[in-house]
């Protein structure tokens, strides 16, 4: 059980989206946040970094986002949907976006490869929490 | 003028977008985050704090959206349109509803109007580079 | 395994303190992290709210710093002992400082007393974390 | 007047350092942040940007250092000397080396320059209002 499911579950008072799927949601943007962070860095290190711009800088948006995103998850008090549905869309396109840079190195750098699963785990759980999120609310 | 002007006035490469407006746009974005993280440590110390939760909420939401669009506007190296579109969307979102909110309590405390008043400014700007960056693309 | 260990582990050069500690160093600042992100919410969210100011506010400094610190130990192209042991000092400040007013609560909310115990762990990676850096450069 | 200027004037309880040094503290650091942010993001696009690493780093390192010490300092509400001095410390530590990093760069590339005299009034900025912050629990 991770820390985010065990301070969801002491939340006290009411959410209205699932707590085990929001608790997951904000497990994998956190990973998704740490694996950018690292690819950014690992990336600068690499003899080839002239060819490696375009995945540190978008590694680097991918993290701030999806750091920032998981924030305002884990937050529930004054809860409003379109902030948080607006959001999640933004970090839906950083995640792909940042998935399909990293995958284009993923044969070259192993540190490419594990983000942009890590990315495309992320796309998918956004998705899935935000169409729980806007079920809600029609 | 202001330290985002002169970096992005010294960036070495092409940008699509106009630098005084990304620069302006960074500035607005740095002075909303300033303010809604201040008003959500005022409000924390009012005597009716527990009248003002919503906003103590919204601005730290606000604040966290407005610091990382402001660090994805003050990078150009392997820019992403779409990235940068769909977070200055979220952003405006979180811009208005802690406008709102904030405004609601404007007559009782300073704090809030003063911060009202930056996260209405920091929506119109975020809108015009929207439009701008928008144009070019279409 | 952890997404840091992960990306510790693939990182392409060299780096001077041991990586499982180090990868162990910045899951523990993460998961604390977290911890008081919801801790904070989940106080503003508790009747008492009032007497739970000084709590709330720790959290937000505790979750700030170790976010940060997470991040700087998550690069090391460049590494600079320097920055990472003052950095470490002021995280084991802010995590002992948080564990202490969390622990007061921890008999009436269950979300400080998770907390609580979060910011023990942290407190203690970071010490020795320090310890083992120090004995790179001493 | 700045916002940081205007937030701290309209904070309604006691603050026990004086209000126009915090708040120009504040200035300070966030200007550093973003120069910092966009000072990594100019040297990833120089050409030489394999000669750049560690000025790279520096500046991410000191850009998340001075954007958590601009809240830190923007909270007052349960304020706890202990944590803001050593919060203090380590960004005067980052300040520091991220000036001298880029102050070796400053005569080819001017946002090194205008970046390394961003971190040096940062320093003195932290520098002072460590020495005021010390004065009042001696």
């Amino acid at each position: 059980m991770s820390i985010a499911y065990d301070m969801i579950r002491t939340y006290p008072a009411d959410i209205t989206v699932d707590r085990a799927l929001m608790a997951s949601a904000v497990d994998t943007l956190l990973d998704c946040a740490e694996a950018c962070t690292s690819c950014a860095d690992s990336c600068l290190s690499e003899d080839q970094v002239g060819s490696l711009r375009r995945c540190i800088r978008t590694n680097m948006d991918c993290a701030d986002v999806c750091s920032t995103t998981a924030r305002v998850l884990s937050r529930h008090t004054g809860y409003d949907a379109n902030i948080t549905a607006s959001l999640l869309q933004a970090c839906i396109q950083a995640c792909q976006t940042c998935a399909d840079e990293c995958g284009r190195h993923a044969s070259m750098h192993e540190h490419c490869r594990i983000c942009a699963e890590a990315c495309g785990r992320c796309t998918t759980a956004c998705r899935e929490l935000l169409t729980a999120i806007e079920a809600t609310y029609r």
